[in-house]
């Protein structure tokens, strides 16, 4: 892809809208009584059991949540990886050319949701699409990338055998590499979330008195590019001496999955991630690109870890009480806001009576009902 | 509850729904591209194998249908049900006046939606309600009506041991019997839904040229209240002179549940069902007052049914393709139309090449992971 990177900030997000507008859905901002309900009443100390919380002394924090759930499940293929994608590839046109980069075609390597998001991209572009999926895939994603018109090519799963495979695609065919996270264009595209909960959450308000911003904003991270780009649309107050957005970033705690935490923790990026957390989507180190957003304080408040239990908890509550499909991944900033006692204590302590209105983007609902039941059955 | 009847028609909704749009939410109406595609792809032979056109010679239709869901499973505590409740509880405060019913509360009896519905109602107008209960009720259920204030009292499930602890009930509290479905205040509340689902049909062609109304709407019958309701709402062509919209409904076949079918069938009401279709909350006989509304065929065009493998299908896909929670009773008329050979084939010849536009209610989305992992796992 481009070496001719644009810069990240708000303007180039604002561009980057423009330019994918018409191929992505503005996918809902919605609230719910209950679950700010749930989050506003204080956790009982059974519930800290097996937490890092259990037999403190501390009291449960007592946080005043209204939620802005951002449903990118709903967007097209299921995901906000749309956004990136088709920001990413018309990128490329522009700098190559229809024709070149019509006769090479674009490669890339995903068994997820950027798999579906750049064949999507490919179709409605006419662009050919080659996608390196580990053969072990499962074969409703292969089915789908499939019947998007992308050619799927198998590989190993270890990192080493999906780039050979990825390199010989290119030799081949000269297909350009668009990264599923790791890179400018994603991340711009990525971004345009952020400016659209801006928006929503001001038409939303229309007729109130005085007009206030999201307190915060929560969204998954694995590779990290969801939430540079929305670190770094917020990264601006919206309005001059106006009152910035804080952004936060959720990732799962299982065998280490919360990589960029620990990154943070440490200083240094880690660079490696092996964890089989049900929160699929977040299985990966954070891209170079992503921390160097991530890592600076003045762009992301803090990140978060949750348990596979919590997760679960927080996706049990998105379905049954908001009747939203959302996959694992997408409900680990909610899990935070419901279970971390140390983030609920921040709320309530910097929050006070008014309480935080906090965003919390839905990443996805790419699942199945017999994932669902995988996950919940009693077998 | 009153003996004094509001007349069935058009102007007792509208009213109905002024009366009760404080109280309920407006839920959105949603269209979605693949489902309209599936919709409108001829079914396979292999998908007709064990249906009823298995071996047919005749070609599978190929209608034109788009799709516009009615999503009551987002309405308040789940379910359309809390239209019924909330119009028959202020008819009958109209008629007693606030104090009376005050002091002599509610009674109803029901182990599903309807229970939370009139507790919800009671607790909201500040009227106390008692709900009887079958004991062998799922706990969920049990502490979601009781959490909305309601004194839930335990019966056996046949027939006679719950009207028995109703009277009982009455005589002790002198409380007022609210019906699940069978009373006209019942049906003009749940109408509401129809004229809603008129409006926004109506609303989002803003700019088209010709003004269209729905071509067909489906809602599930069980004790139909809701089919009842919506018939009598498009019983008259919404515009003079206007193309009136037909109203279907639709029936579980599993165990004898379609009494409604079998009863047109027949030319006399099924009385009484004993089915376990998973589709749980259409479990029962058509009312009386319901019956005389469906079986007049110039309000309701047809009934049809499917068998709980097709309800699974159907649910399958609203979950992992719309991202959206729905009960199985809720899918029974998408089933329909996504199934059923004949009312294919009406659409394919009746709507040529323009096809149908079918408004389709998702009536509640009262189900559990739990729920779902027992209609979907491997186990």
């Amino acid at each position: 892809m481009s070496t001719n990177h644009l810069p990240l900030n708000r303007t180039n997000i604002a561009e980057a809208h423009k330019i994918i507008k018409p191929y992505i859905h503005r996918t809902p901002l919605l609230t719910n009584q209950t679950l700010d309900t749930i989050a506003s009443t204080p956790q009982s100390l059974s519930d800290l059991v097996g937490t890092g919380w259990e037999g403190s002394d501390r009291t449960p924090a007592k946080p005043k949540i209204r939620f802005w759930f951002k449903c990118e499940n709903s967007q097209r293929i299921g995901a906000f990886k749309a956004r990136g994608a088709f920001h990413a590839l018309i990128r490329v046109i522009e700098e190559l050319g229809e024709e070149e980069v019509r006769r090479r075609g674009v490669v890339t390597h995903s068994s997820g949701n950027h798999a579906q998001a750049l064949a999507l991209a490919g179709k409605t572009l006419n662009i050919p699409t080659h996608i390196v999926m580990p053969s072990i895939s499962t074969p409703s994603k292969i089915a789908s990338t499939q019947s998007l018109g992308a050619k799927v090519v198998f590989s190993g799963s270890t990192e080493p055998e999906r780039t050979a495979v990825m390199r010989e695609i290119q030799r081949e065919t000269g297909a350009i590499f668009v990264p599923p996270y790791d890179h400018p264009d994603i991340i711009l595209g990525q971004g345009t979330t952020g400016l659209e909960m801006e928006e929503q959450y001001a038409e939303l308000q229309q007729g109130e008195k005085e007009w206030k911003t999201l307190d915060a904003v929560f969204t998954p991270i694995g590779g990290g590019g969801l939430n540079a780009g929305i670190a770094t649309w917020f990264s601006e107050p919206s309005k001059p001496a106006g009152k910035k957005t804080l952004v936060f970033g959720a990732e799962p705690s299982f065998q280490g999955a919360n990589d960029c935490q620990r990154g943070l923790a440490a200083g240094e990026r880690v660079p490696a991630v092996s964890s089989k957390t049900i929160a699929d989507g977040l299985r990966t180190p954070v891209g170079l690109n992503n921390w160097a957003v991530i890592s600076d304080p003045s762009k992301v408040a803090g990140v978060y870890s949750v348990s596979d239990e919590q997760i679960k908890k927080a996706m049990k509550l998105v379905l049954e009480r908001m009747k939203v499909v959302v996959e694992p991944s997408a409900v680990v900033g909610l899990a935070v806001c419901l279970f971390d006692e140390d983030f609920r204590r921040r709320v309530e302590e910097e929050g006070g009576e008014d309480g935080w209105d906090i965003g919390i983007v839905f990443s996805g609902g790419n699942t199945t009902v017999e994932a669902i039941a995988a996950l919940f059955g009693s077998a």
